[in-house]
């Protein structure tokens, strides 16, 4: 089914949609986190939020009913706070989308859509998630508002997944550079803007935090002069994740002031792949997130090759109950 | 001139309000939160959004406009990003607030209202300005919608002050203790869940980042199971703060994990000063984060007498451009 049959669908059945929803955890949140980011700023009338699941369970807002459309969003299927969310979203009447890779898993059970994403495949595939479901904010804006720059988003949405392969197809020298470099650092700072903000976030506790056991921490670069800029000296390490976009004047400022005093910075920047000669001016804002993100997996898996460290070690998910 | 006033004078104005803003940078952003978790949580129609000022300047939501109430915020009143918004916000046609301490500072140039509030008095003072913008989203909700619990709320307002005094007095025990035994930690993380969220965050980038020169992460609890409870092992140093009300679950479950791996924990918990007790239970989620942010305060205090290192003590802020 299509993402845009779906949201046809459910506005033939509720005309009057006034919120929508987007539900995960962890890296499933992040990836909801660029959809959320563009309803947000182009949404005139419709309400938005993204949440924890867990939050979305204990402190559920007082809107979520027939007028409100939930995303909930799990790569495997199985996260129980998303799927325990998705079934209260359900219980309260919200018309419910899941999104996830695994046919017939847990999450889809409540739901009264399911989006499946591919992951396997190559770098490409595992940006379908984010991707998607930001296809399914286009869809529902354009059919309850309208959205003047639709057409430019779905050419950007088929022009997206090429440009991530092509993309990380180049990257390998950086990443083994960015690798070597960081291998032995105990602390290592991300951040962003705009709608890439989360990726920067989802770097830090997910491929770093998790996945490295690396001390981390992740901040919008807005925020960075309002606090964690004085952490800054020699050598301190950290990932800029730069934006081709109306907030690059963001990520440009704290660039500067980084090189300036020295950190050891790396940058991953969607203008070195080309994001603004494929995708056009009025929507390049929203597709910088899944380039990014595909390019700086790259980067985690030589870091994790540099460490000796792969990224599938835990010490607690899959071995205990918590 | 009184919250209700104001708000009942833009109702006057504009019957029609669809949108509340809250713009602000690092502590006075983290600030606005509780308000904007409380609207979030409670609207059934408006529609609001946090940003950090920069954001709003550079990728503007198209929905600002004369059916928009922006609150902004700046403690001194000169954060010039923030300064800017106000002007941008007026300029596109919405209803502005200020708040900030300082009378006739930059941020009130372009407001239609400034809302002044307390700093060098006590700590209760301090915490005025998070508690301040919380009952303007209280008037706004009920002016526009209706809110049931609103009279409860208004006492929460009566008797928060006054346990919050009374809390940070009882404190310093704990407070020394905290700062003998993390005082020579590398890396502090913190975290919390509901209206406490960016009270963890604005103590990780500022009072340990800024103003201490350590590093930090933060996270909402319900994240840290997705993620960033991999780097827990023994000796691991964590700051929790703990809810009275709907999240409580949220923590408690973290702080079991942290116990049951042996982390470093410190835990700040409002129910130790009894805020269930002095709140309504309908309403108490709300007033955990003034509560908590001025305990932690002298948590943050005692620090920087243990580490000889003064919370006023900078590298780059008041000293250069940029």
């Amino acid at each position: 089914m299509s993402l845009n049959y779906i949201i046809r669908e459910i506005k033939e059945k509720q005309p009057n949609i006034k919120s929508v929803f987007f539900v995960g955890c962890g890296a499933s949140k992040s990836d909801l986190y660029p959809a959320k980011y563009f309803f947000e700023g182009n949404a005139r009338h419709l309400r938005t939020s993204l949440y924890t699941a867990n939050e979305f369970n204990y402190a559920t807002p007082v809107s979520v009913d027939e007028t409100s459309i939930v995303i909930t969003c799990s790569l495997g299927g199985t996260t129980p706070e998303t799927v325990t969310a998705t079934a209260k979203a359900k219980e309260l009447g919200a018309h419910v989308i899941a999104v996830t890779h695994v046919e017939d898993s847990a999450l889809t059970k409540d739901a009264d859509y399911v989006v499946y994403h591919g992951w396997e495949a190559n770098y490409a595939a595992k940006m379908e998630k984010m991707t998607m479901v930001l296809g399914l904010a286009v869809e529902i804006l354009n059919e309850y508002e309208g959205y003047e720059h639709y057409n430019k988003m779905q050419d950007g949405f088929a022009k997206i997944y090429n440009l991530i392969e092509s993309s990380v197809a180049t990257v390998l020298p950086q990443a083994k550079a960015f690798a070597d470099s960081y291998k032995d650092e105990p602390v290592i700072y991300a951040m962003s803007s705009g709608a890439t903000h989360e990726v920067a976030y989802a770097f830090s506790i997910c491929l770093l935090m998790e996945m490295q056991w690396i001390n981390s921490g992740s901040f919008h670069d807005g925020e960075f002069f309002h606090g964690p800029f004085e952490i800054v000296d020699k050598g301190v390490p950290f990932l800029l994740l730069m934006n081709d976009g109306r907030t690059r004047a963001m990520d440009s400022r704290a660039l500067e002031f980084l090189n300036r005093f020295d950190a050891k910075t790396t940058v991953v920047d969607a203008k070195d792949f080309g994001l603004g000669s494929v995708i056009a001016k009025e929507v390049v804002d929203y597709f910088n997130p899944m380039l990014i993100t595909g390019v700086i997996r790259v980067y985690a898996e030589q870091l994790a090759i540099a460490r000796n460290h792969p990224l599938t070690k835990r010490r607690y998910m899959w071995k205990l109950e918590y």
